[in-house]
């Protein structure tokens, strides 16, 4: 499969130690972390700056080279991940790790595809601010990533979506034209929101190679608590009266049910579960003020001992040192590792109307019963924006069944939509979702991403067969 | 230029009554309110439904007819007016005004185009709740035209743009396909945001016939003042420390310069200024809580009062009534009446980074000093956004001069861009700026810009010449 004049043309742009060409050198970026995804790839090659990122794009054009970007390389559903064919090259930006300003007092960082999420946090605690970005895999993820799938997370509920914290983008097009849309301004409406259509994109569209972020200062204070609560809707209550008592200073309200709580602490080590007895529902909830606030502390803890006597509350922990807060947050950000460990499951990450997750939660069960009555749900969401992390184990004992996982997913991607919720929350479409995405996205806007898509990549070499179905390459 | 099978088409799908071909019927829809903008029509369209608005984009399609969207009719940029031609139809959606649905507990509305601002602003008032966008035009703008132009206003800095509050559209393209991304998702990561893709886009890329947007609760209380100080960098200093004080729950931070307050008072009735004795710089600044939090104006005053010790605050004056905050507002929000009526203006609508401010204004001095010496800038501004309403008289007495009027927008612009700034903050591009788009836009971003608008609408019927330089229509 190897195309000599090909490596020696990407070897010409970027040296030669950054092609990679052999299979075993390959490795790392061409098959993700939990091995779901494993792919062949004709070279990865790592440019060192947006010239040659933009060099890579307009050669890749001219020979009609798929090209799959990819950063941290954690997608969960094969998003950075080439296909089986051996054609296509992985442009990985691990290389563009600069950060290439933070202004301070404007609270603005511009930063490239390739530094890793912890890496901005770290440069900024020293400045007292933050981005406010927070999950699980912030040691390995990098913010070409984050941006490309809108990534969400722990702190969505106060500071939104990645899209929300961005202000400004460099993209690489799949031709080679470098647009600059770098901006720190909060207002700028000259023109269609191309910002907005490249953040989410997956990579299909061009190539993100920098960006300028929102930072908002560390935290003064912070409390963080775990609650026992009798159902979904008991939690949707605790979360309305803290928002009301605190002021929206509501950080993180996160909900993880008894079988969830079970695999993480059964599969991570160093996990503690919340509770001496197991919960029915866990929830972990968390505010902060930047500013020092004696009396947020006090509203919280009589929120909660209010919510306690009127029944709604069954028990509570709250942290009372940063050793126990952190200890919260490791059960909570272990959820993933948890829930690979626990074996083979059909998973969804799925988003609903907060009134309708109680619904949705309920009618899964009565849905289980009547096609798989052995199967496990569990769940962890992020309560507040109405998002569940779904896994149904099949049975006891890592059971597993192809055609009954298949029946299984159906039902519950149909459940969803009668629930009026979506079938990607945060972690995006790639390749796992492609034929969900196009029987259950509105016909109308298919088309209208496909015209899209066709207009700014008309030869269809931008992660190809991610997102949208291959169009056959001009 | 009557074509009668149009009309004739259009009656059957509207009715009679809902086609107007008089210019004297049309005058309305065929001018803008303050007399700058002024075209023809083949025919003004009233559709009454969402289909209604597809069949008649249907038709448009196949008969190749420009059609111009207008709901409220009060684009500052001539955004919703016909040219010359009378080859064009106004698409009027002042009947698709029903409000849908208000859903309280999740605080979500689903609107049509044609609703008033304020017709939403008082149908939530019953429920204590508020769609957070707020500016003078809001008794006579609609829905349609605030997402068609991304509107901003006064709430901005605390609550964002209009983009910020929307989580779902229903589009009619320009072939008459109807688009269905209604939603009241806070997450869904299924596909490119083609939302906020149309928000904003004028009505170029098709019309936008119905949204959901976002509520908040109405503000248990609020705390207003007007401040003296003596420069914009002083007022940001004011801003940082209220902020830093009352946990990020400032509403409105308005700037406004001497000679604008003066204007306003003079062709305004019933305006006061806000102190007795003119003062350079006026701050109009209101921090508000849903949460009854009897500590934020005692920390609002304190923080105030330390500003007045420290000599950053010069003087201030605090409502201590509704009547009171009420004129305190009155004064801001008469702003472009006042401005309209102080005479003939070199106007531009224009953001900044916030540290570039002050630069700015002390350029543009210097600037006008050597070209216009009899020149008379004043501005008002959202100052937490970094947006400025920037005026120049060319001198006393309503003076004017084309040539001079050219030449100092020219430097104007200039001054804007050497100052990393935007030459549209809010009121978008219309008419007024296709060409200053065209001459300090991203080449690149220009160029993605039109790869859309042709993939979208390949006839080029959308709002012909607005926005982006007409191509010729296929």
């Amino acid at each position: 499969m190897t195309d000599t004049d090909l490596l020696r043309d990407l070897e010409a742009i970027v040296g030669a130690d950054y092609v990679l060409r052999e299979a075993e050198d390959n490795e790392r970026y061409t098959r993700d972390w939990p091995g779901r995804y494993s792919g062949q790839a004709a070279a990865v090659v790592r440019p060192g700056s947006v010239d040659e990122v933009s060099t890579i794009m307009a050669l890749a054009s001219k020979r009609h080279i798929g090209v799959v970007p990819q950063s941290g390389n954690t997608s969960l559903c094969g998003g950075g991940i080439p296909d089986q064919s051996g054609d296509n090259i992985v442009l990985s930006l691990n290389r563009l790790n600069r950060i290439r300003d933070i202004q301070i007092d404007a609270r603005v960082a511009t930063v490239e595809s390739g530094v890793i999420l912890q890496q901005l946090q770290d440069a900024l605690a020293d400045h007292r601010l933050m981005f406010p970005l927070d999950f699980g895999a912030k040691g390995s993820c990098m913010i070409g990533g984050n941006l490309s799938t809108n990534a969400g997370g722990s702190n969505v509920l106060r500071y939104g979506n990645t899209r929300d914290l961005c202000l400004g983008l460099e993209v690489v097009m799949p031709d080679g034209r470098i647009m600059n849309l770098l901006t720190s301004l909060h207002k700028d409406n000259t023109g269609y929101d191309l910002k907005d259509l490249f953040i989410g994109a997956e990579g299909t569209l061009g190539i993100i190679t920098a960006a300028t972020l929102t930072l908002v200062p560390l935290p003064a204070v912070r409390h963080t608590a775990f609650l026992s609560v009798a159902s979904p809707n008991a939690a949707l209550q605790v979360l309305n009266r803290v928002q009301d008592d605190c002021a929206d200073l509501v950080d993180a309200f996160e909900i993880m049910t008894r079988e969830s709580v079970d695999v993480i602490c059964r599969y991570c080590e160093g996990v503690n579960p919340p509770f001496d007895e197991p919960v029915d529902y866990a929830v972990l909830v968390q505010v902060a003020s930047a500013t020092p606030d004696d009396t947020l502390g006090e509203r919280f803890e009589q929120t909660l001992a209010t919510l306690y006597e009127n029944g709604i509350v069954l028990d509570a922990v709250i942290a009372s040192s940063e050793t126990q807060r952190a200890a919260m947050w490791k059960l909570r950000e272990s959820a993933l590792e948890g829930n690979v460990g626990a074996g083979p499951a059909v998973r969804a990450d799925i988003s609903f109307p907060l009134d309708q997750i109680q619904t949705f939660a309920d009618s899964m069960e009565r849905e289980l019963a009547s096609i798989a009555p052995q199967a496990i749900p569990r769940y962890i969401g992020h309560l507040g924006d109405g998002n569940l992390h779904y896994a149904i184990a099949l049975g006891p004992d890592r059971y597993w069944d192809d055609a009954l996982a298949e029946q299984v997913e159906q039902r519950l991607l149909s459940t969803v939509v009668a629930c009026r919720g979506s079938i990607s929350a945060e972690h995006g479409i790639g390749s796992t979702k492609v034929e969900q995405l196009a029987q259950f996205k509105d016909p109308v806007a298919l088309q209208v991403m496909q015209s899209i898509k066709h207009a700014l990549d008309p030869l269809g070499i931008m992660n190809p067969g991610k997102m949208l179905r291959s169009s056959p390459a001009g």
